[in-house]
């Protein structure tokens, strides 16, 4: 078989899987979304038979065979083109794979869905002793499937690896803890500082018909073409690409609350432009592909805080605001913008404002880290956790609910995820300086509620390019440096000392 | 291998498929009620490629072996219990699928993907000689189709089977020609009546969440269980069995027409009522499956003709029709009774009343069966078309929009299709004589607005049957004798004979 007939065979068979990666989306996002209540047990049964099938074609031992007949030929002789960036992805994701046993397979996928449920059930309850066995089995097994994926220095690296490809716990130590310090830094001078928001009117009545137009406004505003896709109502507000034109997003409501809705919106539209901005002619090919999560949570979090939390966005869409909810008549914009700004510490990672949401993540980062070690027991993993929230927020979980037992991630076998929402604010702040320094004053854009300059550089420099660079090539190649975290410091320095005096 | 351990592996192969049907289900439902308008195309491409994956596992060879290994075993000794319907319908399935060589497969979904698509494009044009080349295309592959399945008397009788197991032109023909002359004559003294509906109220504005909550009430009144379903919007109306717990209709709404989202939710409740009552421990396996499109749609017109649009219905439900739309206030119950039965004949068979309906039905029948024999060519379709239009209704249609291009069943190659329409009809009025007679005066009961024992005798006779029956042997089963158009004509004869004074 000729290389080029070999990449053509994998196309077809790539493309085959993303047909059925993009049916499990539709069942997942309806499962999230309209599914009826009693539907749920058997909607478990048929997303597992069609798992399967997906999983026996990604390991199907013909893709293997191909690309040996592809590697090493001109087609993939520049590394950067699109056929060398697809069959780098095609190799990586076979043999991450094949190298887990089947058995091991099975056990992580029952322990997961055994897992989650049983937290789901125990959350509510704050019964740690009941999800306790339940983690303990899911913590072995994905040290096993480390050691199955293998590593160099960390069996956590194996595991950061999956979700963003070419970090590892040393990569990412030092920018962490540099943050980290200041952070807790940031936070105790915001701590000693009088001024303070009026805590009041966010929580006045925002009628839900209201806080829906408003918000979709503001996603269209940005870019975000409602005519290949839509927003619905979910518990956990997410966004999923089903096909090149088919990128949907959820929100929940909250009628007290205005800022609950509104900032998932956008944080969610922001994932969908990323989406949106892939090069769809390469649609069912790794090529077109968010490149990690890290890297997808940069572009909501970009316009999330950068953009939506900023004072210019405001000072042109305060009046739309103002326009659609009368409870803002006796807001003055500058009380809003403190308002929607304010930095409390609290005990809850997703409820967490811009300064202290890094601090909950670096903390199950170290704890991960350790699991994974085996220096951490997981019967020692609530100590663990409220020691590291004293010293980083200066509080303690007074149970387990609101402590170690918060977060869906790990009770589903997510381990190694956490540091990606840690990058993708890191990443943020570098992709927006960048963009700053190209773009001139964006400040000035967006008080005139220009918002396509922005979104114009990020597609031409992030969401077209694909899957071409790994997470950290693309920050070098788009900004000229290597992530770094004194962007997102010198950020948050900026904001929060001007919001609070400090 | 053992006949036990055969039949264990049918079951399992049986319940594979029946998660990649629900897949497929919730793709269909998604791609009607939700998807954004930019996402059909690729949505095509996923339907298609999963289709793919169903048909290779419906034909592998294995089943084929397997069956063997059952066939005449004890596990099928007895011919009406579950193991003996799954083998039975194993087979029949099987069979069917493997008869079509692969191109000819291929040739029938292009075709009708195409036929449809044109179709779409060229019936609002009135465009016929564009449709036509495609539709010819479409008689002649499934003229092939039936060639390959094979037929004892008519290349028609292979492809009805497809959707009316066990029927045969030949034994439909006499039933359906009674029914003819039966509808023509009523009609004919409907039409020499003086007396008429009052044509006005009908279409005044009827607010569509008025609309859809009163809809609502009335399916859940009849026992239509919407934690394990849900209503939806759609171009259409329709009802979809996604899994056991799972079962969704659709419908749509004029603002100034009350019948149409009203009826059509009773219709597709009637449906729902069926999915929802089917023997679920059997799922994934024939057995828990409707019977065939005519008992399917028995149940439908049960409830929408026989139920809803009886008077002793609305003496108990125009109550509450009045409290929620103010319109109503000066209409009287017999006023309102008499214009949700209004006979009129018109061009276009879904917009069509009871006693017309079943016309608009035979006279596609009769082309179907011509088409099929070679004895009609496509050429001269409208000409005959509008020849039997004006023999049964007595109109002759304008335009091919609203003639021979009206449905969209033959552009996507459904031939057979449509006498399962008029069969639900007839099944439907046998049923209801046979409720009637077990269980006393039924509108005593529908006056009471007390619709559980009807429910309870469908659930008991033909729901809970499954597949247990072919349609005939189903029909003779619950009402001890074989299907006959008397019911249907009686029932026809005594409303509208009462309604106009005929």
């Amino acid at each position: 078989m000729t290389a080029t007939e070999a990449y053509r065979q994998l196309c077809e068979r790539s493309k085959e899987m993303s047909h059925m990666g993009s049916a499990l989306g539709v069942l997942h996002w309806d499962q999230r979304t309209h599914i009826p209540p009693k539907g749920h047990g058997y909607r478990a049964e048929v997303l597992s038979t069609l798992a399967g099938m997906l999983h026996k074609m990604a390991t199907d031992a013909a893709i293997g065979e191909l690309l040996n007949v592809v590697e090493g030929t001109d087609i993939v002789e520049h590394p950067f083109t699109v056929e060398a960036v697809n069959v780098r992805e095609w190799r990586r994701m076979y043999d991450r794979a094949v190298k887990i046993p089947q058995r091991l397979a099975v056990e992580l996928a029952k322990a997961a869905a055994e897992g989650q449920s049983v937290w789901e059930q125990a959350r509510p309850e704050n019964d740690w002793p009941r999800f306790k066995p339940y983690l303990e089995r899911i913590v072995s097994l994905k040290r096993e499937q480390a050691d199955a994926l293998g590593y160099e220095d960390e069996p956590y690296d194996a595991l950061l690896d999956g979700f963003e490809q070419g970090e590892t716990a040393k990569t990412l130590e030092p920018a962490l803890a540099t943050l980290t310090s200041a952070l807790v830094n940031l936070l105790d001078r915001i701590q000693g500082s009088t001024r303070r928001p009026d805590p009041s009117f966010k929580h006045r009545y925002f009628p839900v018909p209201e806080q829906e137009s408003f918000a979709v406004m503001a996603a269209q505003r940005m870019g975000y073409d409602l005519a290949a896709g839509r927003l619905d109502v979910s518990a956990h507000p997410f966004t999923t690409g089903i096909g090149p034109s088919d990128v949907r997003i959820t929100t929940r409501y909250t009628e007290d609350y205005f800022n609950e809705a509104f900032f998932a919106v956008i944080h969610e539209a922001g994932h969908a432009l990323y989406h949106q901005g892939l090069p769809t002619e390469h649609w069912g090919t790794p090529f077109c592909g968010p490149i990690s999560l890290g890297i997808n949570e940069s572009q909501s979090r970009l316009w999330e805080n950068m953009v939506a939390r900023s004072f210019s966005f405001w000072q042109h869409f305060y009046q739309e605001a103002r326009k659609r909810f009368s409870v803002l008549s006796d807001v003055s914009l500058e009380e809003f913008y403190f308002s929607v700004n304010e930095v409390t510490p609290s005990l809850i990672r997703v409820e967490a404002d811009e300064v202290t949401y890094n601090l909950h993540v670096l903390l199950r980062f170290q704890l991960e880290v350790a699991l994974c070690r085996g220096d951490l027991k997981v019967a020692d993993l609530p100590d663990a956790w409220n020691e590291k929230v004293q010293s980083y927020l200066g509080m303690t979980p007074p149970d387990y609910a609101r402590g170690v037992m918060q977060d869906v991630h790990w009770s589903g076998g997510a381990i190694g995820y956490f540091p990606t929402y840690a990058l993708g604010n890191l990443y943020a702040a570098q992709f927006y300086a960048k963009a700053q320094a190209e773009l001139g004053d964006l400040d000035v854009l967006l008080e005139k509620g220009e918002l396509g300059p922005l979104l114009e550089w990020l597609r031409r420099n992030i969401h077209s390019q694909g899957r071409r660079y790994l997470p950290r090539n693309l920050v070098k190649t788009v900004t000229g440096e290597d992530p770094d975290p004194r962007f997102l410091i010198e950020y948050l320095n900026r904001k929060y000392g001007s919001l609070y005096g400090v």
